[in-house]
């Protein structure tokens, strides 16, 4: 995008060329090119600060050594707070880690003429599983056919389609493999469908649900961390005994408010590490859901767990080849520059450092002393 | 943080100059300071480009006229999408917008002996809200205490206070709000509690749920429009009654997959509006519920509104002030730089262009299209 | 119903006299007048057995005393469990119980022709609140209107009508008070609704929702009991070490199945109880929620408390005046005679006793047993 | 049980000799023997009237033919309208139904030592599908293991054993294979779990839950029928058109509030016919599950389907051998006796038929007409 383009979005859409141009700034009228294939009506950048949290020490599956996570946020008290948790971890051994299971669903939706015709189709498209798993490497090398799960509600049918992804979060990918299968069975079904849609809101896109909470969208990973009452003393200023208490009742709040899971802040790590690497922040909607358990051991020592069976998330596509996001993923060395799994693995142990660090911040009383000191003037 | 800070950061962490370099560029290094009150251990700015979506009438209660929206994002296809659904928008005379009330949650958690001690402080609490409210406004002159929601579970308390915030997201505002409660009850309650957490949970922070869902969190915002066909038609590509079709099937789906309201992607809308504005993107994970609907009405057209009950914005505090986030928000004009009320209205319209492009390009067979053109080479 | 119209009905049906015999039997064929006001299409009744549970001995605001409570159910060893269970909580001196609050909702819905007319209804609704509350009046000198939720979603307005109900479980008078409203506003609003349904599904009535669950659906009571480690010994076979183990991983098995609460198996308990009282028994799908918890104390015994929001039962209307039904609220004493209050701490003791009896029985490794040695021979 | 016992109990629980003889009348004292299987401290049987409904056409996979079906309840009103709807359906020509799916589930949880050890565990289960199996069979002819799918959470696992089981609802036969397939682990495992539990509460039993409503728990089973617009007007007095109007405004409550899928009154068909026929009541809380849907189809006729995923229902078993709940059994003739898939199929249908009838009662403006004349003098 030109200079002059530029001048003519001001004009149109009336913009003050001073606020253009601090959106714009240098890199913003440069770097139009750099860009386009990111965003269409391009008219410069948002700059976002990034602090980093660590040193976090994992001893996972894929992820494995201590590492420093860049968190991209304008929430003041919040890489403070997950620098505390992952420092905690770090001094009590590190956390393990467990990269369980990945699958990105697409849910294509097909309406028949009557419930009759529907269960005809369901019957034909449960044999085409090999037909589908073909067409499906046929628009890509990285997006494999993993698992179909068949809904029928009245004349409609849902094909849950769930696919394997490669490095890429792989949302386009499995649009574009489910497209395929849709476009197959537009011309092959023997039963001809009304309607046919490439999604029809069963996948768990880009928004919490109980599907995908009890499954998985993209990576399901596991933490867990045994942190020994002085190191909770220490870096945390409370007790195993009272974070159980707290446990139990924000774990009940949280049924109470009707929740999916039990967690407290996962949302804070994973729009900071997300909007730091290049991922698709908007999913943050769908990946902040999981299971938060604290217990006190038979030693007085407090065990604590994490899983997030809902991390979109991947090492190319999106915004992750764009300079300031790729230098974010360099920071996390292989674990974000080649390796989704490891990655994956890591932002599970950085949620962990959170909860604890939340956790006992509430439990000492320091929660709202933090928020007042590091945030005053506002 | 000086150069040395820098030097020191990277050989900690182990980091590459040439990464840090990237991220901090030359703003990162000279504006430390200007974001030293938004993070902490700084190391430059990520860089997240910004197109405009508009032009987007809106015909509201604090909103009024034709807007361009901000968005930041690295999903190509995006910024279009939402742009051609504000012009059909547009083209049919803009959209009705009503901002019906707001308040933001703080639930502090009791816990206390047994059930009978837990019921006897209820009884003390519900005198004590002339108290509460002086309290509140002690605190803050923004804030104002509006509601008290009190369970019991057990020998545990809630108390669900409910604030309002001015301009702010305000939750900081609440939790030094809530804590000053706190810390009376701590002092003058008959009834002794074993535990006093400032949140306990039930309060939505960070999370979809049910209960911010049905009530309010930040703002609760209706957007109507009536589209004629021939607008579906020239913009959409499809028609009303597809569309409705498609309305049917996705929102049973999405009851099906157990989300929380029935909707299509305000997701997308909000995390880039969100951050581009320099809102706390992290509540993308709880703003992003609510209700779509699309009728066919008497003449053929269509109708389509949304329900976001849930959004959390504020045009001061946060990121609201750094530079290109500030900039962002005047592009709104007036809307953006000091009213949150019509921000928040003009938020729910972008949010129903947003549905009414995504369900004419999955009816029109364009989703998959959009995204193998925009995102080509990836 | 006279024995030829039986015999109609059975040249009607198809039926084979001998099986409408074994329905009809004496009290059958004699007592169609009895049950005339409660059914339609009468040609017998179906026998339940029922057993006593107890003593069960509670220590409430309205309950207080040894009770032994009526259960009909047909499934093998689910007396003789709230049996145990209610010993080992008279055992440790019975339980507290806390009715906390009452009240049943009807949402009548509205749908206008656009949004604004919705907010101009809304705003006139808002102004009708005393004269709402003598038209319910008007229609039971029992039901009194205490409350309102109005919720706006799009051209939709749904009034949310919350009533006291007296003695009585109040499902019919709710509906004949919100008709008495819908029929005013009808006559009365000066904005004119397209649509009037006296009930729209925002009630919570006859399923389990979030929103009764949140709030109240009948009537919420709180139960709690603190056992002593001896007495889950020789009671329960365990320890409360286990237990609490066991309420852990079932409660977040309860969650990530997508439940509304967390608990073991309140429906047992209410709908058996229902049953032999004349209880609307339907309504099972929605008291059947609620939060159990479990702790070790600081002395290793075992903290326990059930909460149960959505207890529908009245001790007049429906069933309740037919002879057995009637006999069995005898049983219960003035509790179930003529105190719905301490009727409704009953139930939630007996679910405390039920689900201190399951997981008892579950972690002792009894519960397989238990269903072996009774239900031999099926 | 003799005379003397039940005097004994009398003395016991202080009952009054008048209330157990109302409730014992001559078949209590006699029958003691004939419910021994079914039931502990017997003290008599409560009698609920029964009626019936239809007559009702089914088309279906299994049933077949113009059923009358017993409902047991004592509640005004309600066989009349589920009479009414099955003759709105018969006279359509009646309604297609399809039993898609059956399976039970029961979901054992394992405490380890850690993730790591949970892991290893899970690795070597996945191994035993094949022994699983025979197990199973070995416990009953009747149970066949069709699926497992294993959940990690931090330190615990969860098994979701899912099984067949013949014509039996099948809960008690699904917990002894549960428990052999436990006992098997607890011998052979080559990682030792801390604690093992038969059921860990992800099986969704006794409660609604979203992971039965997605899935299935007993038979899922589809209903469909297309009701010509002059027969709505004649058997339910409105049009095609409001009764849309009404799904529209009603689904969208019930996802206001909460609930799991989108429906009317499913309880209340289940209800009384889960009672006339013998089948656990208490399932009524999670067979109440599902999805309604009318639509206007192009032709001015209506378009109606129920989709009840969670019907757990049997024709051998628990109550289903007692003389009055077989004699009930019976008058569906081999749909009920023998065929719990036909069986299951006609409570869809019903259930059809009441959603119909109550939503036609609603937009009529019958729904408070009907229940003040029926329920006059309560």
């Amino acid at each position: 995008m030109s200079a002059e383009a530029i001048n003519d979005r001001v004009s149109l859409a009336g913009l003050e060329r001073e606020d253009i141009l601090k959106i714009a700034d240098n890199a913003g009228l440069e770097n139009a090119e750099l860009y386009s294939r990111n965003i269409e009506n391009y008219i410069g950048t948002v700059k976002v600060p990034v602090g980093i949290a660590g040193p976090l020490r994992v001893n996972g599956l894929f992820a494995n050594g201590d590492f420093f996570v860049p968190m991209a946020t304008t929430e003041a008290a919040l890489v403070a707070s997950y620098s505390r948790g992952s420092r905690c971890i770090t001094a009590a051994g590190g956390c393990s880690t467990l990269l369980v299971k990945e699958s990105v669903c697409r849910s294509p939706g097909f309406i028949f003429k009557d419930l009759s015709d529907a269960g005809r189709f369901v019957v034909w498209a449960q044999d085409q599983y090999k037909r589908f798993e073909d067409l499906t490497t046929g628009t890509s090398r990285h997006c494999r056919l993993m698992d179909i799960n068949i809904t029928i509600e009245g004349n409609h049918v849902y094909l849950g389609l769930n696919f394997s992804t490669g490095e890429a979060a792989g949302q386009n990918m499995v649009t574009i493999a489910a497209q395929a299968i849709c476009d197959y069975i537009r011309e092959q079904s023997p039963v001809i469908a009304k309607n046919i849609f490439v999604e029809a809101n069963l996948s768990g896109d880009k928004k919490s649900s109980f599907l995908s909470f009890q499954t998985v969208r993209g990576k399901k990973v596991e933490a867990e961390a045994r942190i020994p009452a002085k190191h909770v003393e220490k870096y945390l200023h409370t007790t195993p005994s009272v974070m159980c208490d707290y446990w139990r009742i924000s774990s009940i709040g949280g049924s109470l408010s009707g929740t999916i899971g039990m967690q407290g802040h996962y949302a804070n790590c994973l729009a900071a590490v997300y909007l730091a690497t290049g991922q698709d922040v908007a999913c943050v909607s769908e990946s902040s859901v999981g299971v938060t358990r604290l217990e006190l051991d038979d030693n007085g020592d407090l065990y604590a767990s994490v899983s997030l069976p809902n991390l979109i998330v991947g090492t190319v596509g999106g915004g992750t080849g764009l300079p300031s996001q790729r230098a974010c993923l360099n920071i996390l060395k292989n674990a974000g520059a080649d390796n989704s799994h490891a990655f994956a693995e890591i932002l599970a142990a950085l949620c962990l450092g959170g909860e604890l660090s939340i956790i006992g911040a509430i439990c000492a009383g320091d929660f709202t002393k933090a928020h007042r000191l590091l945030a005053r003037g506002r």
